[in-house]
């Protein structure tokens, strides 16, 4: 009886929160949808500084547009904050040919692109027998074979998962760990496979990363179309291939996260994190990756700002320096959690989108089971505006190391990712691939979950 | 205590048959992720017979490719429905021309593309001031104003609509009466802002009609940027237009549905119909309206039949004439409708996709409560796809009649609609527009309703 009454008192007031709640958020995606800037930024950041590597001059130039745009959009403050970076460079035009199939002479070139992080050959040509195989289970089986060659990986990317993040996971280690596994037993080079399935012959970059025991032989990747045709070609012939690349890793450099402040009126020494990565690769625009994360977050802080909303917590815009090719403790996400630990910084959330500017889907946590729970009571909240799931993973490559370093619950932006493997790493991933509504929709969810969390906490 | 005994006797069955349901749904969406045609029908059905408004050469071929691609799909049979289809045609080059600013000569092209059905001006130059108006409301107040005039519609696409259908609805109602609201007040023709939220400057189309009781006058789309331009060029400046068009009204004339089936093992003289529509309009490919239902169509068909599955009723696959223009009581659906009555059949369930390719959000359905809580028990069986809501509203036009004459339960397939009214009725609406995998996913939805509305019935 003592509880049905308890229940008589709470429900109204919980259904006025409610209603506050929807009616807030409601203004923030009229806001958003109305006057949002996200796309005027993205087409900034794409066309006019355009692909942005960590430590080359285009990424100066983006550290630059995010400091202004974010002072422009009326952060409370902004400031840079130094971090070293990896440095990695493509050096020249990657080139793949076909000069010899059963020892006649051929010049077919193939579309070829460096794995980021990859050494090249210098700018001389490794010429050489290929051999093409599947996966590493049929590299173990044909170890013999394979010394002086090149070994050529054509793991699909599996169309049967419907989350096409499970495919990139599955043969990304084919991109990661290929040339030093074929390297161990001689290879003189590898060709991967994109992780891709679109129709396109794109080829798709992304980092990989040498074992140090083994010759750190050049890795290139190939589109759909090219690595398919050169498959069919090595089961019925002997071919020859000669590679030309001119990457080169430099010593680590100096970059920048760039980070912009709502100061919290309740508790200003309280972290609310929400960001994205600032760098991409070299051969794009990086639109969706990580474009759309960038002015996702950009987009958050206008809108609440517009809204003349003033959070409890401080919340922070991060534009991270180097997510794509960092390696192990160097980059902008590190360096964010080890200030934060110096200055034994309080921080109660941390989100990122970093998946691209697709249609929204809903949010992944790495939270307790507790603050899982307590975060769904917000979906009724939130699926007006597109999210429909609010489940355990989530988090991204950038606000990782926070949860590391100082336990704080993550979050991860989910749009639909039906799209995001057609583009990602490759030439395509540029302005006219994002969707006007789509990238502000994002925004719209991102916003309100920010609000809830600033009230509510977790 | 007998309710506890039924429910532990019912509960294992129930497991078992929804781990048989989701084992036979994941077959599905294999058998369609990894062989699915969809894909390739549709470049078949944009690329190689195009635009295909009722009436003309090409929808004649689309038949023809329908019948054929049905057949070699593996339907048991395939058979022509004769129907009688509006024939309305463009008949030359719109032209929409500034001819005069302030009483100063111009020659400044808009984009103009005639509406559908509407009559035009036999190629003979309409030459009259504009007068910009935002909505009706403010028609009514100027009406003295508009004689002899080009009444200029400029009612916005509202944008803060999540669901962008519910633009459409509201803004739709200048396009399809603004032409006979303004010829009763003296207008001699109207141009009317497009149903859009794109960022480009395409003209849309799309069926208008008129009210016989006045003048049929000349009705054309303008695309964004020039509806922007117009308008606010209208504001400072008296404008003469000379909008020229060739549209005319031919008399009905005959056409078909393509319609194929499996037969039903148990209950074959019970029918379920899965379709969309086969015309388009003529400006475009017709790609997501509606190529996209029709290779949905035949996807569902195929997967089926390439599985093994033998229905337990009849399922009809419908590639629908003439949804575009019909006027009321004439085209596919209408005909489709009669001859089921005039049988006799009963239909026991039907489900259209008209809302274009995109990735699966869910089905809406036209069904009473219980039927409706029945489908939503499903609901796990189907997200893991990507069906997240199963709510009520929902069929289609071209199996609306079915639910007016025989009652018939309907439901509309429900993909993400964010970037629908960027294309539809718009020269942008071709193969490029569509994503492969978006597109297989909605016919996976698609299909594992259907298995589940033919196993357990309504």
């Amino acid at each position: 009886m003592k509880k049905l009454l308890l229940l008589i008192i709470i429900a109204p007031i919980f259904a006025i929160a409610q209603t506050d709640d929807s009616l807030f958020i409601k203004k923030i995606s009229d806001e958003i949808l109305t006057n949002g800037k996200a796309y005027d930024l993205l087409y900034q950041l794409t066309k006019q500084v355009g692909g942005r590597l960590a430590g080359s001059p285009q990424f100066a130039k983006a550290v630059q547009w995010g400091k202004s745009s974010m002072q422009l959009m009326g952060a409370d403050t902004v400031y840079l904050q130094e971090c070293m970076v990896s440095h990695w460079v493509r050096g020249g035009k990657d080139k793949v040919e076909i000069v010899e199939t059963n020892h006649v002479k051929q010049n077919k070139l193939l579309d070829g692109l460096a794995l980021g992080n990859s050494l090249g050959s210098n700018g001389k040509p490794v010429v050489a027998e290929v051999i093409a195989i599947k996966d590493f289970a049929e590299l173990e089986k044909r170890k013999d074979e394979v010394k002086g060659k090149i070994v050529f990986y054509n793991y699909p990317f599996n169309p049967t998962y419907v989350q096409t993040f499970k495919a990139y996971g599955e043969s990304g280690v084919y991109r990661h760990a290929g040339a030093s596994r074929a390297a161990k037993y001689g290879a003189v080079a590898v060709l991967v496979r994109s992780l891709t399935e679109a129709t396109d012959n794109n080829p798709h970059t992304g980092a990989m990363s040498y074992n140090d025991s083994f010759p750190k032989i050049p890795a290139a990747a190939l589109g759909l179309k090219d690595a398919d045709a050169l498959y069919e070609l090595c089961k019925k012939s002997s071919l020859k291939i000669s590679l030309t690349t001119y990457a080169k890793m430099l010593p680590d450099t100096l970059g920048y996260n760039v980070i912009a402040e709502l100061r919290g009126t309740e508790f200003p020494n309280q972290y609310i994190t929400v960001g994205g990565h600032l760098d991409s690769w070299d051969v794009n625009e990086g639109a969706h990756d990580d474009g759309a994360g960038i002015v996702h977050t950009i987009e958050v802080m206008r809108a609440l700002k517009a809204l003349g909303y003033h959070p409890k917590h401080t919340i922070r815009f991060v534009l991270f320096a180097n997510e794509e090719n960092s390696t192990n403790g160097i980059g902008g996400g590190y360096k964010y959690a080890a200030v934060a630990k110096e200055k034994n910084e309080q921080h109660i959330f941390a989100l990122e989108s970093d998946e691209g500017g697709f249609t929204p889907r809903g949010f992944g946590f790495s939270v307790n089971a507790n603050q899982l729970q307590k975060v769904r009571t917000w979906l009724p909240l939130l699926q007006p505006y597109g999210t429909e799931e609010m489940n355990y993973g989530g988090g991204g490559s950038d606000i990782g190391p926070l949860a590391r370093v100082l336990k704080t619950p993550l979050s991860g932006f989910v749009p639909d990712n039906q799209r995001y493997f057609d583009v990602h790493h490759a030439r395509s991933d540029v302005f006219e691939a994002v969707n006007k509504r789509e990238l502000l929709l994002g925004a719209v969810n991102m916003a309100g979950l920010i609000y809830l969390i600033d009230k509510y906490g977790l």
